[in-house]
């Protein structure tokens, strides 16, 4: 099957890698400019499906993500977790005492201090995307710059790793969802190879589901909410609330919980949910992702 | 009482206008290049309070007040809503046509792209802040250009407003906490002048109170603490949830709910949330404010 993924940023990004680990290596990326792109290129039939990061452990929530996620009706088919390493990259041959100035996404950037404190001679420079910068030296030849991005950037452009994983905390992780349209989402609904449908690796026989809705702004309806889900046992692992624009101090939430739609408490939870929330959406059901 | 107030942006900002609000227009304010610096002048002693964008109702939370919140020992003493005008502002005497490049902050720019959309000739530029891209085109004696900001930056830099109210949607409202060191919150311990306090204005008699805490990766824990609230019948106003560095998938969660940290009813709520979270802090009990 030929599948073609969508995804926001240049060749050698994070979220192509994470592309490649859940597809394979021989998957097709299509680089979008944007995460509204990413989106269309999806809703056009472009792309089979986006990589879309939705959390990142040290950063928190992409929320242009979770809003696109409501204006957009697109399934979430699977999800992907990312060890996110950092590495400061430059031409071939360069050493790091050549190095002048340094280029990333601001969010890489930060994500990497302790190594700009221990260097305080190298010049940091926001750009607007981790591969795009390893991108740019090369295509300019700058023999005194640098560029921090992941190992599959320096590859994807000739350059090389000077120095490995420079982040200053290990413990950063990315969550990508897997977004298709709903009527391209059954090929997306096995996890072995030879089912009928795409093969997915990194991924458990564990089911997550993901829904978003609206409350008003009435008191105890967030809880009672909630509560549908507790009293059948459902364990909720994250939550995000997004404001409503137009109603001031009212909000979507999101939430994510262990299980499929399909299992009966599930389905009651939902069922108590409809009652009390303003448009409840099921956002999809899928393997849950190895961590 | 000569209380002074810091805040982040140049003269002119939102926030020295929600400072001006509740404190009066006397108030002594102390701009701030950034949150973090805004924390400090607090912490030092050189300002009594800041004033802390926490929500808008449009472009959501400000996660980075967030996070200062949980990395400093201040207190939160009260709270403020203002209502985000967003005007065109060009020197003494510029018209519309003249201009050609309007400077704003991105999230200023972003709310007012219907006006942008009328006005497709204009090139559309971020800067650093609202009211500081107002000094700018007032320092630079700039006539083909203006600056998207508060009615209060006009006047601070002696330009004029263009176009009044430009915003894409007038349900824009920012949400601040006034933030104290905890040795000088009682300071704002009364809502009236006379009271031996300093006087707040656009605040109600309604208490509210705000807390943070963790919770481990365990299932139903996050139902359970908001379980706590919702026995006790506590009306709940806003959920917010940031990753906790070093520990992936786990989030410390900030609640917001009516009533006074002395009412009966949430003492029991915050004793039993205290033996299901880890690390709960009291951020305070403050008027709320009027919306």
């Amino acid at each position: 099957m030929n599948l073609k993924v969508a995804f926001q940023g240049e060749h050698g990004a994070f979220s192509e890698e994470a592309a490649r680990i859940m597809f394979g290596p021989d998957v097709v990326t299509l680089p979008q400019r944007n995460f509204d792109d990413m989106f269309a290129a999806v809703i056009a039939g472009a792309a089979g499906c986006a990589m879309a990061p939705i959390e990142n452990t040290l950063a928190g929530s992409v929320i242009r993500n979770y809003d696109l996620l409501l204006e957009h009706d697109l399934t979430i088919v699977g999800e992907v977790v990312l060890r996110v390493v950092h590495n400061l990259i430059a031409l071939p041959g360069v050493t790091l005492p050549e190095i002048k100035r340094v280029y990333s996404h601001p969010v890489a950037l930060a994500q990497c201090e302790r190594f700009f404190a221990a260097h305080p001679g190298l010049e940091v420079v926001s750009a607007y995307d981790t591969a795009g910068s390893v991108k740019m030296l090369v295509e300019g030849n700058r023999r005194d710059e640098a560029a921090i991005a992941g190992a599959p950037a320096a590859q994807a452009y000739g350059a090389h790793i000077v120095t490995a994983a420079i982040e200053s905390n290990s413990q950063n992780f990315t969550r990508f969802y897997v977004l298709a349209r709903p009527d391209r989402a059954a090929d997306f609904s096995c996890t072995t190879a030879g089912q009928g449908g795409l093969a997915q690796a990194g991924v458990t026989n564990v089911r997550k589901t993901s829904i978003v809705f609206r409350i008003g702004n009435k008191p105890g309806v967030l809880y009672r909410s909630l509560a549908a889900f507790a009293d059948e046992g459902i364990d909720l692992t994250k939550i995000e609330s997004r404001p409503i624009e137009g109603r001031p101090w009212e909000y979507s939430f999101y939430l994510d919980f262990l299980g499929d739609r399909n299992d009966p408490p599930i389905g009651r939870a939902l069922a108590r949910l409809a009652g009390l929330a303003e448009n409840l959406r099921l956002l999809g059901s899928y393997p849950k992702a190895e961590v």
